[in-house]
């Protein structure tokens, strides 16, 4: 198996609601058969119904209760775009679960649920390198 | 917000199992404190210890009780290497939800669960096109 994501699908209850989330963080997407696509690097964020998600799956799903166990982080290139994205998200409607703050590790990092509970942290590393084309580099 | 995602991070019980899991799959990190960091392409797959996770981002965890709204895919380059994937990931200890079959896109695919019930789909997909570095480029 090499070592690579090449999807991340986020199970929604409403897909046009969460369409319309992601397009208030300037994101672009294709919506095909109730599905919408956004090209994000080397791999595609999948927005689809969390019901036919887990039944693709053959998934036993309780229901949404929080924490999913899992975190999508977006790295920014300054503390300040932290700061914008943050305030982009609420305005959006997501929830600042933690806000902005210093870090153990010398950075500056916030975190929020979007309108599903799905979980981003929004931080500035400074010891991950960002290429210009948005790849991350990791120092080890 | 620039559309692309950093880190995927998955909150594990036991990180030590976790990599060893991952490893059996061919996947090799560096672990700096309690953490592994797998560089995958352009972003990095994150072990952490679920508790650890849910209290940086400030978030309820009700527990894992199941899926999680979310699921990564890993489209494969051929259905063979599909078949293959999913042995090895069985043989790691994974629980198969869904043994490879043709989907109703004209493609194959499975999905498994990993130790912490993270859900990965292992899918050949004919109409999403997998460059040598292995990133995605969606087809619209």
């Amino acid at each position: 198996m090499e070592q690579r994501v090449s999807l991340i699908t986020l199970g929604v209850a409403d897909v046009a609601a969460a369409r319309e989330f992601y397009a208030a963080l300037g994101w672009h997407g294709r919506e095909v058969e109730e599905t919408v696509f956004f090209q994000a690097g080397g791999l595609g964020v999948v927005l689809w119904g969390r019901e036919k998600l887990a039944a693709d799956g053959r998934l036993e799903d309780a229901g949404a209760d929080g924490f999913g166990g899992v975190a999508l982080a977006h790295n920014a290139r300054s503390r300040e775009e932290v700061d914008a994205i943050v305030a982009a998200a609420e305005a959006a409607g997501a929830t600042i679960t933690k806000a902005a703050e210093e870090t153990f590790y010398g950075g500056y990092a916030a975190y929020f649920t979007d309108l599903d509970g799905h979980v981003w942290e929004i931080a500035h590393n400074p010891s991950f390198t960002i290429a210009d084309d948005g790849s991350l580099q990791l120092p080890f």
